[in-house]
């Protein structure tokens, strides 16, 4: 019976959201035409928007639903010379000159706030950040979904979210901007999404993102994660009871309910995960989008580690499914690998 | 009952696609992440590739997948000063010098194929054209599906196509490349698609372009689109023989066997759109990304035909599904509103 550990790099599709796409499946029109079947088409991609919304306390904003969080990043930040720190996933940081720096503890704190770019939860260790007043764009990807969010009482002008890190469908992401803001699109050609985005909509995916969304922000509220916390805390503290406790970075910082980053020098990210995967238990070494590349850590390079220590990082996300024996089965095995490995290095 | 005839607008969902989709919803793990959900996924990424090639005739070239031909179009296109005539798509035409001449029939010669681009199929004429050696690009999106394809052993480098054109999802694209050719992303921050395209893939919408893709293909072959061409030339006949025949645009150079572009000077194509929508019909004026704007064709401009006809061409795109029937009543119901029409003009 596999243990999957990894919902900060994919999630399952919640059923609300397949429920929704099944439903989308059946909309024939596209939603530029302006006949009955077209405004048909139209009227649901506008109650997916409105959804999602509702979800991320962004009424009144504008959500541009895009193909990926990574696309709306291009669109916040492409040829701007905004600022950002190591901590930023790569699709932020590609855009972006890396010159603020993170504390030991991975928390950032932009000179320039209209300049710059933070994440609102890091992917890799969970650290939430404050989000200064007028921060130009926030990466809520990791965020949204896991922590209770109010886009328009929160801080910054812009965020970019994605529907397949809370239950949604893979390759549907959104740029949500307060009122007033123009930005020239990345993709042109039609004059879909207020001639912001080009491209006819992904309805069936947005449909999903929406219910997703919806159910997402319901949990938040409702507290599950709340358990999810104390499963992670478990989880730490057995790690922690081991012969060779891991170190559990960004401990004490405030973070994700349910991330932990553990690093164990000498013992690689990536091996780790292969002895994992072959135990039965599905983790990562830093973020999945490095698409199998073997690389350290920039996240952990950022915070203070150097290039060994880096690359021997692992990270174990729970999900609102995750069950306390199912971590206490990963404590008992991990800890048995890490004696091995141990031995070997001995 | 509701007649569509606006399937270069989009189509519905194939059940093959929604077959495939539903089994992609059972994937859970991320393309690239190590481990083996992520494996899995990838692995099923990967024979939809291989499945669509096929449908393309493209196996051994390169496919990168996209959330749009739009999208494709930008990655081939983009900052490269590539030149196109005014029967292409407006986002082909974006990124475009338009210093190519159409003729009056809409053919284009492209006079240094591999800076020029061309379309397979014009979308709202259905006019094919004869694709030379070395093209930098083809836009394929309203031929492939309604026309035999083979990528390899036609003249273009590269070419760009869409999934809801042929009975897959909308929001899924994919750019064709002959291997050699390399492109700077568009798109960046992760290593996905061999570092050309950044972002989590569509992992649902990318098995519901490859099974529609192959369907497609299938029912090309099988010859299913001439009895579409039979239906849609007794349209044809239909009107012409009316007591206000319109003009058959592009009828004589070689069509797409489903489009017919109807121009009746003095009655303006939005309105025929309106008034068919109410008596049940849906079609278009142009091409629907131009999103509910009433402007003129610049397709038509480009055959020749003045900025006042121009506004007066209606598309009606057939199906696999259109009946006889349905062909019958739409003619009657037009010759029926084009005599008000002229009615109310004199």
């Amino acid at each position: 019976m596999r243990v999957y550990l990894d919902h900060n790099a994919t999630t399952a599709l919640r059923p609300e959201a397949r429920a929704a796409m099944g439903e989308a499946m059946d909309i024939v029109g596209n939603p530029s035409s302006v006949h009955s079947e077209g405004r048909r088409a139209k009227a649901f991609l506008e109650s997916c928007r409105a959804r999602l919304a509702a979800a991320l306390g962004a009424e009144g904003a504008e959500i541009v639903f895009t193909g990926s969080a990574t696309e709306a990043a291009a669109m916040a930040l492409a040829g701007r010379g905004i600022a950002c720190s190591g901590v930023e996933h790569d699709a932020v940081a590609s855009w972006c000159d890396a010159s603020l720096r993170a504390e030991a503890s991975g928390r950032v704190t932009p000179s320039d706030a209209g300049f710059s770019t933070l994440q609102l939860a890091n992917s890799e260790t969970g650290v939430l950040q404050d989000l200064p007043d007028g921060l130009w764009m926030s990466d809520f990807t990791q965020g949204f979904g896991k922590v209770a969010v109010d886009f328009l009482r929160s801080g910054p002008l812009m965020a970019i979210v994605s529907a397949h890190k809370l239950g949604g469908p893979k390759g549907v992401g959104a740029l949500v901007m307060r009122r007033g803001i123009d930005l020239d699109p990345v993709l042109k050609g039609g004059g879909q999404e207020m001639g912001r985005r080009a491209g006819t909509e992904n309805l069936i995916g947005i449909a999903g993102f929406a219910a997703a969304a919806e159910a997402a922000a319901r949990d938040v509220s409702a507290g599950r994660w709340e358990a999810v916390r104390e499963r992670r805390d478990l989880l730490e503290e057995a790690l922690a009871a081991t012969d060779k406790p891991p170190i559990l970075v960004g401990k004490d910082a405030p973070r994700l309910p349910n991330t932990s980053c553990l690093l164990s020098a000498g013992w690689k990210g990536e091996t780790q995960v292969m002895q994992m995967d072959l135990a039965g238990f599905a983790i990562s070494a830093g973020s999945a989008c490095s698409s199998g590349k073997v690389k350290t850590s920039p996240v952990l390079r950022a915070m203070g580690f150097d290039e060994a220590e880096a690359g021997c990082g692992i990270r174990v996300s729970l999900g609102l499914e995750t069950e306390r024996d199912d971590i206490l089965r990963f404590a008992d095995t991990w800890a048995a690998q890490a004696k091995k490995q141990a031995a070997r290095a001995a």
